[in-house]
């Protein structure tokens, strides 16, 4: 909702690169299904300003790939074996992907062989501490009704050269890869090296972020399960809060660079009086400090309930510790929700104001949860256009989601780039009107 | 998802009335918001080809009025008293309505008095049975967390000039009506008669149909906790079916024109077999009617999952019935989910095939759940954009949501029609690839 | 809670029947574990005036036999073959018995095959639809978190001889039984032909009744669950009363002779006016008939919440109806939910007073649920000394839970025989007290 | 369940002190309510090994006196006023508590004014923070679908003399005091000071611990609910397990002393492979440490679920911390999950073998839930039998549960002792046989 567009700079190349001409007849056609030409599109800007802007500078205003089943295939069905891998942290919907995506290619399309290679990228290694799962309609019945990912995940890469020898040693024709930015990055340089090494191998990506701050998508998969979870913590932290005189309760939810869940179940909750992310820098001491106007809302309610996201505040905690990376790469943060705790009870210990702080990180729980129905609902329309695009011949592509449509955007279009909470957008200005 | 967009020969007008001159300088200035001017607009159409078209036509491709919070108001909070009122059947997210409408209106502009009408239109009513409430943030805390509605809800018209003489009555200046399209045909009449009347009212509605159903806006809240509670109605189906020898579980749910709900429940869960709507007309009979194809069905699999709109199959029932209607004029559908286990069961009892089929209807359990949170926050930007929409003195409207954004939609777009499944869509599609 | 005991006179002979001496040293003894002998029983009276007048009739107050493992086996867990059978309707918890008696069976005692008769007894006939599946750790892992039973059921009794020839056949030497009231009229009956025809082969039950009717026990697995879901029906029932002006919340729940379900949801939720019960008889009509009870309750305060038992009112409804039976024998009763939906509704239009009927029928969503914590716990302790039962010899026997502890009871103790709502017990009695 | 009755030398003397004869009839006559007259007892031993030991030792089998309405009251419902207060930490459950002793106050005895103490045992002193709450049936509505207290809690005793001035002057003659070990030894106290100072106030408490480890009652509110929500956390372990290498799911439970919750968790969740509870020391090293049980277990299955009850293993962190209390005078443990996720850390990174550890700390979640059904209905009937025990003149006593009824017991009998997990009984074995 209220997702800013990318501005027109970081737009470059929005088609979609081929591994060649598809003139296969779908066997969809047998079934009444309708289906979808390159030609369609979908507009990034929908609003007039954004558009003004575009005509005044004589530039043609940039569209995306629709997605969808196309009526002839790159791919023979008959004799083809695709692959699939999920990367990095756990997230709701994984299995619905994997599943999909299984029964896809099973059933519509008439693929024998389909192979889940286990524990992320480390599975397409050469060294994988498991041999690939063969994937059938059997097991992949009712997962989608668990968390977690049956194939296993991990954070990090591998060995370019020796993933794409794996996938021509297990004769992989189209590897679905679900993964988030980082992931994105791997598979992106697996398709280059595809196509330098002139295979005909398809990679597909579904984004897999429970931030939802996966560039060029206003919405990816787990995220509305990941609100509703936040919920319920929140709902905790503010019993514990109003329980005891001066009660606090803190709750640190996820998102590294992007506000989004911490932003949305502000809003749904409705009973948050401080909600910080990311996007925003976050200041102890003074006037607009919030130790002071924490202490404000407690002389005047006698309760606070606080929501952080892991990533802000950072600022705070930057000059004394080093920068830690784990196996993504990903910077290590600073537990801004520990920290807080700290500073807080300190201040008003140092005030001689009795308070009570409940600290609730709830991130573990929220993540391996099965997904609520609109996301699972979401994760078969993804998976669903994975599954159509890889047939097709497209490659070093994901899924995305955008004004209402599923569309095709190049896996370049997202590295190394990621959606933010617009702070001057209706979303993030709600949630300042309606706490405090 | 994957909305239909309306026609271009259905959208006459898309500019909406107001009071007159906004003059007033909002009191949210003082307060860091981004106010949104009359000339933000979102298109309508995004999709390459239907925007192809309208060129060839030489038409203007038309926009929604972008909602938000406008820099000056037409109404003075100051003495200001503003009216609530719920119609209609229950939907969960009423209550998150009437709290953010209630609490906007008090922490943000500083209106003093804010009446929430009892049942319905008969609270606007001169013979209401029940005094309106006055409502106050002490009395909306915590009401988001139940379901149902606070202020309560009928069906049905009353009469006009009483309910506008009402409105003058308890000196009501907005008017925030919840409720589906036949609300919608009341609230605008109502906004006509004011207008003919030349009152200072303005009507501001918030659309409410669980089926999802309102014409020009892609969603309405308490459609994603309807179709998350249907699931888990589909689940206990599909456990009956499967735990006896050639058991049908049965599902009816709600869906009177459209089959929103039956389609993204079907999709969600994955276990469903069989999925009628409305929009498809259903035939018992011959090779493609479902009961062969549900005989085959149980010869592979012994088991089978059926879920049906309670708006489908209407045209089998017509016959031999005559045609009632309830207090709204809504007419009162034959109940096609004991049709189909009547016409089941006898079917199989004549080809002397031992079934068991297990029904269930959980709409009222459905319909008064509180909302999950996807529809919590959906409810709080609805319901902030109305409160902002009253205050600038427009009337006459909705609160829409199209292609991400917030919109106003002016009520005559949505009365008499209805957003419908798209047959040759995407989502129904998959449906179909995914089932039997 | 506050369970009558069965009067003196129904209970005749305690004590539990063995297929011979158990000599064979149980594998526990090699795990830390503290075994029971059958000397250590339980009373089964407690209450001071109960005991006195067993004293008072010089009579030795009567005792369950202990449950628990046994330090010398009767079988020899290597070869054995066992077998599980699931009878009757749903009840939660079903898989989670399967699952601990299978990996008992494997892991503990170290038997090597499992055998799971599908679909009741049924599967226990030789014209079985289907193969008993072979039970292994794998494929129960992960069953207790899903409703229904991975079994499958069915009603009815089949030929005896049939299926004491089929047990032969399978050379099974443990069948666990898992059922209620009719299923153990079988099991007894297979276990008195088994013991006619001199064959060594244990039967032992495990009582399942969601209705929580076996007598001599407590309590009895899938109770709680079913009592925390029919409270959610009746949360719905009351959102939907209140939403209306003189609405009236209909809710009828699973108890065919017993009340309990009704009684402990009606407890539970606080917001149920009236509850009816099978052990009530109950009348419409007069100045203590519900009818009239009912038009003071709206217009006291304009909602009412009625919970019914299935088997209440009965007596109302015999008249005019035939008696029909199900294929276990059990009579099929008239639906006094929706009795009462049209007698309410033909009274109050009678009276030209206008009241809104919302009737809501959970049964089979609330049948075929997962668990709730407290169940499986309670699943796990019966499906353990199930198996500990069975391989010390015992027979013709079912588990059962008093005063706390897991007990031996013959199975003729409970064969046509209900537990009941104790009229004059302080659980109704404060049903009695806090509703109307 | 199998909870381990306290030994025969721990039962001092069970009869219940009372302020005086009773003598005014109970206006519970004029319902159908049958009375429970003092003479009514329950046995404590029903075991009869325990009973036989008793027996050779020439004692009287103890019997604890029954919970249920007298016929004679002591207290005129008339001008009566009593109090309640709510002590400790949070349980699921509370507001049913509040609410039903409220209710049965106002409606069934008709008394007239009910005081809720604010913030537990310091709303009972003169210089509290905020006057008592005076208790409605209207704003006790629909508290039970809430977690925390309505009323708040806090920690530790207050000055007795001074609580016991509060509640003269309030003319306070029933004070219903919900707490645990810690608030029934103040109870006790306040009980005794007033029969020091010869005044007729009733101290009743309904015993509130989430850990279940109140002496002389099985079973306590909240604790189904705490095992439910436990499970919930136990599944996120498992999925976050079992999706990378070597994952391992840490998961700390609440239990201080008594490990029921973690006991009935891992029971009920049965993917569980490792519980440590207070009960049981807890090693590290060596062949039966924890540590080198865990390595085997990875290299079995690669991944494991572990949960540890808060008070297990203090014996491994004593040793160089000082000893640090809170307000309530309980000991500041040490955090044993943290403890525990860095020695598994170390002792693998030691012996380079990769593994990912999740730790879940999922307290202040479970603690501040709705309670579920099985908990409400046990909450009402506490609440009904200490309203009963109050208006009967009892006092210096609490509302226990035992052999499947409500008791009475005095204060003394809890105070200082704690029930805990039978070793050698079998739940705990059973925990034994299914991990690991």
């Amino acid at each position: 909702m209220e997702i800013k567009p990318p501005s027109i700079e970081d737009i470059q190349n929005l088609s979609i690169r081929t591994l060649g001409a598809a003139h296969i007849p779908s066997p969809l056609s047998q079934r009444t299904v309708q289906f979808v030409s390159d030609e369609n599109k979908i507009l990034v800007y929908t609003h007039s300003l954004d558009l003004k802007k575009i005509r005044e500078q004589n530039m043609e205003p940039p569209e995306f790939e629709l997605a969808g089943p196309r009526d002839k295939l790159f791919f023979d069905p008959a004799n083809l074996t695709c692959g699939i891998v999920t990367c990095g942290g756990l997230c709701p919907g994984l299995n619905d992907v994997i599943r999909t995506i299984t029964l896809g290619l099973y059933w519509q399309y008439g693929v024998k062989k389909v192979l889940g290679f286990r524990f992320g990228y480390e599975g397409l290694s050469s060294l994988a501490k498991k041999e690939p799962l063969l994937m059938t309609p059997d097991n992949v019945d009712q997962i989608q009704h668990a968390g977690g990912s049956i194939l296993g995940t991990s954070r990090g890469p591998q060995n370019l050269e020796d993933m794409v020898d794996v996938l021509v040693k297990n004769d992989i024709s189209i590897l679905f890869v679900v993964g988030g930015d980082g992931t994105f990055k791997g598979a992106h340089q697996i398709a280059e090296l595809i196509n330098n090494r002139r295979l005909k191998i398809s990679i597909i990506s579904v984004p897999k972020t429970i931030d939802n701050d996966i560039f060029c998508s206003e919405r990816t998969f787990g995220f509305y399960t990941a609100v509703e979870e936040a919920r319920k913590s929140i709902v905790a932290a503010h019993n514990e809060a109003k329980a005891v005189w001066n009660g606090i309760g803190l709750v640190k939810l996820m998102g590294r660079d992007s506000g989004f869940i911490a932003t949305h179940a502000t809003l749904a909750n409705s009973d948050v009086n401080f909600c910080f992310i990311p996007e925003e820098p976050l200041f102890l001491d003074g006037e607009t400090g919030i130790l002071s106007r924490l202490e404000k809302r407690l002389a005047r309610r006698q309760h606070a309930v606080i929501v952080v996201a892991e990533g802000a505040g950072q600022n705070l905690m930057a000059d004394n510790n080093p920068v830690l990376k784990d196996a993504s790469g990903n910077i290590i943060f600073h537990d801004i929700g520990l920290y807080l705790k700290e500073k807080i009870s300190g201040f008003f210990k140092q005030k001689n104001i009795p308070v009570t702080i409940k600290y609730i990180d709830p991130s573990y729980m929220i993540r391996s949860c099965p997904s609520i129905a609109p996301d699972s609902t979401f994760c078969i329309m993804l998976g669903q256009n994975a599954v159509h695009a890889g047939m097709a011949g497209k490659t070093d592509m994901f899924v995305g989601y955008w004004n209402d449509h599923f569309t095709h955007v190049p896996l370049t279009m997202a590295v190394g780039k990621r959606k933010k909470v617009d702070l001057t957008g209706e979303i993030w200005q709600t949630v300042k009107l309606m706490t405090e």
